[in-house]
């Protein structure tokens, strides 16, 4: 046909070659390769979750059925946590010291296209795996989302090396780099459920700059991670259909009224200002024990008199008998974040919507004695420098979820404030619409995650963590307002180890 | 200090250039920039808004004023769109016939290095402004999301100059190209009050490549942008607070069943062909016209004939005491939308959940004979069509938003079979969930323009747009097929328009 114009010829002609593109065997195995990296990712973030819930667990059981004892009560509660993060320095010492840290500042490094040497092999794996999952276990104050990005990252280097005999070296090359995108993006992914959120956390910790063609890899793979996480949960009949991790529940009608923005980027600008502080605060502690090196060239000091320090420290700290009554010690974090979230009013002692089933869940924050804002601040301080410190151990740890917990108590300690200065709220209409303590300390944990680890893609994080995203404009203020204060002062925390490490 | 490393002073050195860098005048002139051009986008985005309602209501109140004459109804009902229509194309053909069609297409041009001479003026920007909402006015299945990108860039670019005289060429020529990338953001989240959706779907549809340092420009006006969108809304007493452009009130405790999923990837794979099917329809209309070179040579066929059959066609089909009773023909597209997203179950006439608070929104759906089932397909295929029409139109005119709403219409359909084959859902326990229709809408919104886009971020857009993120794997799923079958068989609806421009 002449009049057929040549423009529409291009389209076609385009079309023919993405098409067969699509269809070729290359595209097909790269689907199944990421469905399958996703599924085993969501499998082992599953599984260490299971494992250091029931640690945690029987840490308190423990405590509990040995109530009789004072004395045999508190011997518990600080040897147990002891053995696990001995254990955990002695297998990551003996299997691979690779293993140690984050994870995240050297998959950056290698991203960037330098090559470290063993790095991303089965040993570090595993070395990784049981290493983070009694370090957790023992209730130290530290994460595993960091040391997830890496170790995805090494299951699809050890899946790519399988699929390798299929394909020809150059292609491989190329798209393990791409794999790279994709495996830090499940990795995120998988612990938080949250796949948009991983894929933009991943890009934004460790890229520089970003092919839009591989946008779709990194969410493919996250959206099949975040799903088999918790499809899992659903089968271990944990919940009854697929929901957000940390579910919340606040009002949606009225999320807040506009005079809290005020007290929001309060929260931005202090938050910026203490993730600087941690990044700084973290550096001073490795500088500390690196001016001593008389000291710490003595591995005993290194690999055991510091860490037995530290365990007992932060036990006798949190013991539910002592202090620990002052922050909570005897909830897991991730009680403790349930608890930060939820849609009560801790300090007026009451529900904000009648109409909205909670359980009391501030009993852990609670003290015959002492009030809410008391409790909120000696968890923040003591946190704060726990989780600096914790870091600084010879074990895998992630750095995100202890920062975002301090952040979520900060938060709240804000909301709480303001629910007692305001206790009908600002809304002058005919319904009183109270304050929301727990989305205040969303927006904290939001923005001093963000301040720590200079990403904005935090606040994403927290919406698909707590399944609403009423709160957005509060939290991607707070969240831009901290960014802009810690980058101003301090580089970010995966910089910082960087830069250390060098 | 001897013994300070040299790896802490590296940071400090990094940490100085930081600070030295965040205080140098040229960012506070950026983020001035910025926060400026966030709130311009936004002022405009209000403003015409507003018009475009204020148009839309007074068409329909001529409509019930003169219900005692059949015909002078019918007359004004078709007369009326015609006149804006035809001022729409009359106006931008005389000031600038640059402002014609969606932007995007260009913008992506611009992005790639390609220099568009006149295409970034202040004359393109009032052709664009006042052709569109003129158009939209007329209730024209179009939107202004892809206009209101090309927007943007015209006013960073305007603003741009007014800039030049205080800093130096070089600085400037390189952040220019830079504040494309925030003008495309901010022109999407002033749309849909949608700052992450915004930022993700411009880097989607306009880059290749991208520079994560560039990152924050984008959040921080869209969110200025945003935020002051909604802000406005809440000053002129729409609103008591800023919540989300077309809130939801989904039930988060339970989003959906397990087994829901098989009829969410349905939508999903329908949505692919669909999304493919209406680029190729679009096409051949193109295609079309352009094969009558003999007709269309003519300039009265271009800018009257074809347009002008075209507005009547489209009033007399929606005329609401005609057809248009089987297809909502008297609401407006902003009115469908939030009654497809609505809270409801049309199909048997209940509610979901009776202590949600809802109001009986599918009035403008109900036919007292045609069940709402042939409502919803009837609605389908006309408006399918006619956007494909419409789109062609030597107009100002966005594609993403009929789209979505002909996506939300298609889930809709799917979720009211659900709930009438399922009445009391799928929940084996002892509590009836039911299936939410409206869900089921959200996700045919979000598939069916992922599809036409080729872009994954339609979900996140989706989530800030009704304010709520439950159901974000079925969201995801369904976009990720979409996205691979439409890529699978035709370009994108840009791609497309750059084809055949070309």
């Amino acid at each position: 046909m002449p009049e057929r114009s040549k423009a529409v010829k291009d389209v076609l002609a385009k079309f023919a070659k993405i098409r067969k593109k699509y269809t070729s065997p290359q595209v097909v195995t790269e689907f199944l390769f990421l469905l399958i990296l996703g599924i085993i990712m969501a499998l082992l973030s599953f599984a260490m979750d299971y494992t250091i819930e029931k640690c945690q667990k029987a840490h308190y059981w423990l405590f509990l059925e040995l109530r009789d004892s004072a004395v045999l009560q508190y011997f518990t509660w600080v040897v147990f946590p002891l053995i696990f993060i001995l254990f955990s320095i002695g297998f990551v010492h003996i299997v691979s010291p690779q293993a140690i840290g984050s994870g995240i500042p050297e998959m950056k490094t290698i991203m960037r296209g330098v090559v470290l040497h063993e790095y991303l092999t089965f040993r570090v794996l595993v070395a990784k795996m049981v290493g983070l999952t009694s370090a957790i276990g023992s209730r130290l104050p530290i994460g595993k989302e960091g040391p997830f990005v890496h170790i995805a990252s090494i299951v699809a280097t050890l899946m790519n090396k399988l699929v390798l005999p299929f394909s020809t070296a150059s292609e491989n090359e190329y798209s393990l780099h791409e794999m790279f995108g994709a495996a830090c993006a499940v990795g995120v992914a998988c612990n938080f459920a949250a796949p948009i959120g991983g894929v933009l956390f991943s890009i934004e910790v460790t890229a520089t700059y970003f092919a839009v063609r591989n946008y779709w890899r990194g969410f493919f793979s996250a959206v099949c991670g975040a799903f088999a996480f918790r499809l899992l949960a659903v089968w271990n009949a944990k919940e009854e259909t697929i929901t957000a991790l940390f579910k919340t529940n606040f009002r949606v009608e009225f999320p807040y009224d506009l005079q809290e923005l005020i007290a929001f980027v309060a929260i931005g600008i202090f938050s910026g200002f203490a993730g600087a502080l941690f990044v700084y605060v973290h550096r001073k502690i490795v500088e500390f024990f690196k001016r001593k090196p008389n000291i710490f060239k003595n591995m005993k000091m290194k690999y055991f008199i510091q860490p037995i320090a530290v365990s007992i420290l932060m036990s006798t700290l949190t013991y539910p008998n002592g202090l620990g009554q002052l922050m909570a010690g005897e909830l897991t974090p991730k009680e403790k974040l349930d608890t930060l979230f939820d849609n009560e009013t801790w300090a007026k002692l009451g529900y904000i919507d009648e109409s909205n089933v909670v359980v009391d869940s501030q009993e852990g924050w609670k003290h015959p004695t002492v009030n809410i804002f008391a409790t909120l601040v000696i968890f923040i301080v003591t946190h704060f420098l726990m989780s600096a410190l914790a870091i600084t151990l010879p074990i895998p740890c992630g750095i995100f979820m202890p920062v975002f917990l301090i952040g979520a108590a900060f938060g709240r300690l804000v909301g709480e404030a303001m629910a007692s200065l305001y206790p009908d709220g600002f809304h002058s209409g005919e319904k009183i619409y109270r304050i929301v303590p727990g989305g205040y300390a969303v927006v904290g944990a939001a923005s001093l995650s963000g301040a720590v680890t200079h990403t904005i893609s935090t606040s994403v994080i927290v919406f698909e963590l707590t399944g609403q995203i009423s709160h957005i404009l509060p939290v991607m203020i707070a969240v831009l307002i901290a960014n802009a204060i810690a980058q101003w002062l301090q580089p970010s925390i995966y910089d910082s180890i960087i830069l250390i490490k060098n």
